[in-house]
This record gives C-alpha cells, sequence and structure tokens, in this order.
C-alpha cells in the first residue's frame, strides 16, 4: 500500500489559497420521490462553479500555488484537456492574468472548445484523443517553459478538487456517504483525501470507461478501453498514480453506469430542476436511479452534480 | 393608507404548511465583476423551485389552508395563468391527489402549457390574454365548484410567496436590500409583507409592464397596456388589490427595465452559471446591470432569480 499524496492538511491549504476565487456552490436537497429515487438525497450543485466544472478549484490551486513559488513565466499556463480542465485553466489564466495554451483533442465538443477559446486562451486542436493532446502539451511545454497544468498528477490539483469535500461538511452536517463520477481520478481523490474514514466514498464510471474499477481490480492502475457518451469528461485510459494512492484507502465502493442511465438522469435534472448537466456531470445520479448503487436504510448520501458544458440542445430537445 | 393585507404571522403559517412540500431553494454569492456588476450579489436560486418558480409556494399554502378547512371538493383545483402560476397549481393538484383545471391564454408559450399538461392538469387554451383566461375560469368555476386559486388575489397566495424572505433571512443572515421582478404583485407583497422595514424592497418591472411603478405614482392601483418579452409573467394589467395594501408600506423603489435589458441578463445567467432563466426571472438582475437600480456602497443586496420556463433555445442558442 502506497502512502496518501495528499493529506487533509493539503487540502485545508488548497482552501486557503483558492476560497477568494473560486465561487462556493450551492447545495439542493430533494425529498422521496423526486428525480426517480424513492429517498432524498442532497445535490452539490458542483456545476455552478467557475467555467461549469469542479475544475477551476485543482486549476486555481496549482496555478496560485505556484505563482506564489515564483514558478509562473511570461509563457503562462499550459494544458490539455478533453474540455473541462481546459476551459478551467483558460479560466484561471483569464482571471490572473497569464497567458493561456491549450491543447484539445479533435474528439472534444465544440462547445467545450468554444468555451476555452472565449476566455481567451489558444485553442490547438489536435487528432486524436486525450493521450495525444497531453504528448502534443508536454512536447511544446518543453519549447516555452509554460506552467504544466495536468489535470490530476499534481497534489495541488487533487487537494483543490478536495475543497468541495471541505465545503459541503460545512454546508450539510454529518452525512455519511458522497456518490462521484470518475475520470482521471483527482475528482474522487481530492474528496476521498478530505473525508477519509468519516464518511464513505462511493466511485461511479462508465461502463465504457472504467479505470478506477479496473485499478481496483487489478491492484493498481491499468489501461482500459474509454468511450461512451461522458467519454469528454470521464474517458481516461488510466487512473491517476496520485489519485491511486488515496484511491487505495478510502473509496469504499466502484460502481458502472451504462450510456441509457446517463442519459437518463441529464433528463430528469432537466426536467424537474431546469438543470442543463454533462453526462459526466449526471453519471453519480445515475448509478442512484440505477439501482447499482443502493443505499442503507437511513443511509444519508450526497451527490455531486459536477459539469454543465454540454450541447444543451442535447438535454432539452 | 390600507392596513397590510398579510401580516409576518400569515407568512409564518403558511411556512408551517408549506415546509414539507417546496423546496429551501439554494443561495449563490457573487463577486465583483461577475455577471457585468461592479459589486457582488447574493442570488436567490428560485427558479430550482418545484414547477420552475416560486409560484408553488403561494400555490401550496393556499390549497394546503383550504384542504384543511375542508374547502377541496372532487372538482378539486381551477386556475388561470399564463403559465407559472398554472404549472405550480397543476403540481400541487398531482402532489396532494387532486383533479385540476387551468385555463391559459392563447398568447402563452406552448412550453409553459405543455409543462402545465405534464402534470396531469386538463387545459383550457383561451383565445386572447390572461384577463380573457381568467374570465373563462371564473365562469367555469361557477359550474364545477372548484377551488379557485387566483395568482395573487388571496392572502394565503402572498403568505406563501413571503415564505421565500423567511428562508433568505435564514441563509443570508444581515442584508440590505432584496430585489424582486413584478407581475400582478403577489410575489413582492409576500417579501415585503415578511421583512416589513427590516430591509429595503426593489421592485423591478419591465418597461413595457409597469402596474406596480404605475399604481405608485396614482396612489392606487390602475389599469396598464402589457408586452415585451416578459409578458407571459410580468405583463398583468392591474396591480393586485391585496398586494397594493402592502406594497404602499413597504416597497421602497420601484424601477423599470428595457427587453434588451432582460435578453442581456439572461444570456449573462446561461455565459457565466449556465442556467436557463426566463424573461421573468432575470428582470431584478437586468435593473442591476442596466443601472436602473444603484445601491449605495457597502449595500447587501439579494437578488432573486425566480423562474426559468422558457424554451431553452431563446436563451442558449
Amino acid at each position: 500500500m502506497t502512502s496518501p499524496a495528499v493529506s487533509p492538511a493539503d487540502v485545508t491549504a488548497a482552501m486557503q489559497r483558492i476560497r477568494a476565487h473560486v465561487r462556493e456552490t450551492p447545495v439542493l436537497v430533494t425529498r422521496a420521490g423526486e428525480l426517480g429515487l424513492p429517498y432524498g438525497v442532497t445535490l452539490k450543485l458542483e456545476l455552478l462553479q467557475h467555467a461549469g466544472s469542479f475544475k477551476s478549484r485543482g486549476a486555481f490551486s496549482r496555478v496560485l500555488a505556484a505563482a506564489s513559488a515564483g514558478e509562473v513565466g511570461p509563457a503562462g499556463l499550459i494544458a490539455a484537456s478533453g474540455g473541462n480542465h481546459g476551459a478551467a485553466v483558460a479560466f484561471v489564466a483569464r482571471q490572473l492574468d497569464y497567458p493561456a495554451e491549450i491543447f484539445v483533442p479533435s474528439t472534444s465538443p465544440v462547445i467545450k472548445r468554444d468555451r476555452i477559446a472565449s476566455y481567451g486562451a489558444t485553442v490547438h486542436v489536435i487528432d486524436g484523443f486525450f493521450d495525444d493532446a497531453q504528448a502534443a502539451a508536454t512536447h511544446r511545454q518543453t519549447e516555452s517553459g509554460a506552467l504544466a497544468i495536468h489535470p490530476f498528477e499534481h497534489v495541488e490539483i487533487i487537494a483543490g478538487q478536495g475543497t468541495m469535500a471541505v465545503e459541503i461538511d460545512d454546508q450539510v452536517g454529518e452525512y455519511d456517504t458522497v456518490v462521484i463520477a470518475t475520470g482521471g481520478g483527482g475528482f474522487i481523490a481530492g474528496q476521498a483525501a478530505w473525508v477519509q474514514n468519516r464518511r464513505r466514498v462511493v466511485s461511479v464510471e462508465p461502463s465504457a470507461s472504467r479505470c478506477l474499477y479496473a485499478a481496483r481490480l487489478n491492484g493498481g492502475p491499468v489501461t482500459v478501453e474509454v468511450g461512451g457518451v461522458a467519454a469528454d469528461s470521464l474517458g481516461t485510459r488510466q487512473l491517476g498514480s496520485l489519485a491511486w494512492s488515496i484511491v487505495q484507502h478510502y473509496v469504499d465502493d466502484a460502481v458502472l453506469v451504462d450510456d441509457e442511465d446517463i442519459r437518463s438522469a441529464q433528463r430528469a435534472l432537466w426536467d424537474e430542476l431546469r438543470l442543463v448537466v454533462e453526462p459526466g456531470g449526471a453519471a453519480a445520479l445515475a448509478a442512484l436511479r440505477a439501482g447499482v448503487y443502493v443505499p442503507e436504510p437511513g443511509e444519508r448520501l450526497v451527490v455531486a452534480v459536477c459539469g454543465s458544458n454540454c450541447d444543451p440542445n442535447s438535454v432539452t430537445g
């Protein structure tokens, strides 16, 4: 067993860095019968975060830590991303007045590229998938010397994502379980680093993109195929190594949802709350609706609704 | 001066009736620079209420009070509405297992009619505007004996809308001013009945539909022309008499916004928060963005974002 790479103190430090820059996203309590669930839950509406997802927390955390160490030069920031991380880095660059280059795979939705460009970042579209974009960004970084911001392989990124769990503790008080969608593992690792064994942490992945599920079976990160409706946000080939150091200790369950369950959860969030939620953002709720995670009687659940960046017509039409 | 028709005790009683049935809608704190404002505000996200607007508060309040007095017969509920009130009454009817008939003017958006029908109510489309639909509903009520639920001419309706202000007091603590969009006056009267002189209450109406503004000029409700992009939710020809009894005491300012300001505020709420907000729901924010209400330095504002029911393509396109 590897020691957890991120401690609660790291998360507290991240919160101190980013508090003045991120939104405290609201929670909404539902009752039995809503959203197709026979029990009530607390929704953490993290899709209302700056740039439309939790990724702004990690990006601010990493960049502000580097800036205070004098590590951000004239070339500014550089990242590769299928979308949400790139939008967050571009947003952070605009807010802190740095230039930014974002490498986006050609398979990512146009709406996400447009969002990145709308914040003033330079967008490079790379043929292929996330790994191809990451390779191009890494190559470019060696030329430019920009601060590289990987979506999940920095302590400060994971600690930043974990600030959501700090907020939940303040907003909700006692609860038992937090249900989180997993891509590369930075988001769930952040929550797990903060709550440790105080709460149950449940990972939800699409059946078509299951790198955390596979890592648990394998005893460590392993390469998987990626696909499905949430691939642009959750489609990561291999769980991050830092994330695994935390996940192996503090993630209690890992479940899988089908694409149709994700689409159905998006539709329910639109019909009953008029929220436009992207596939990856609706995956955690989908796991409850599909019954692949069934709470114990009285178990108090917090469910992260973590991203909004999609074509609204795909949800409302 | 008429005495206020609704007291804080009425609002407290309404809260006790409806608490188990409505959502405590979340608040979101913005900072200077967001949403085009040079200062931060607290948004009350009342568009996340059941059926997409604050109207569910008043409808539950009226129907539950009548039910406990044995006043709801086999014909159930009846109402006329351009949309949001009708959706709320239909939602209440479904939740409490009553039949409902809703009379909708032909000028109201199809999406609102569809929402009413989706809750299982019988929808009657009446040629003309709200007043025509109300006349048809009143005629039908004399035949059917259903419980008539006017959008703003019942104490229980206004007291129910006022429960939003009770929540704000709990959620926000100290603040100075609440900014509210006005249609027939039930919504702002409810807030004013609760806060009285403890906070400033600011009314926002479209220039094209200004019955509260006109009532203040005239010294009492007077008939006005209605029109503009928010007419389906804010286009009322005459301020309600019960509302006026409260508004005349406790509304501190009344301002007007143009349709283009409303559209611009809708766009900002989509761009920066990915919220689909209907024109009437964005009007209060529009007044701040347009500078027709300018807070004093340090004035702490709560801005109601109060409805979501519109064609999403009109916002996101």
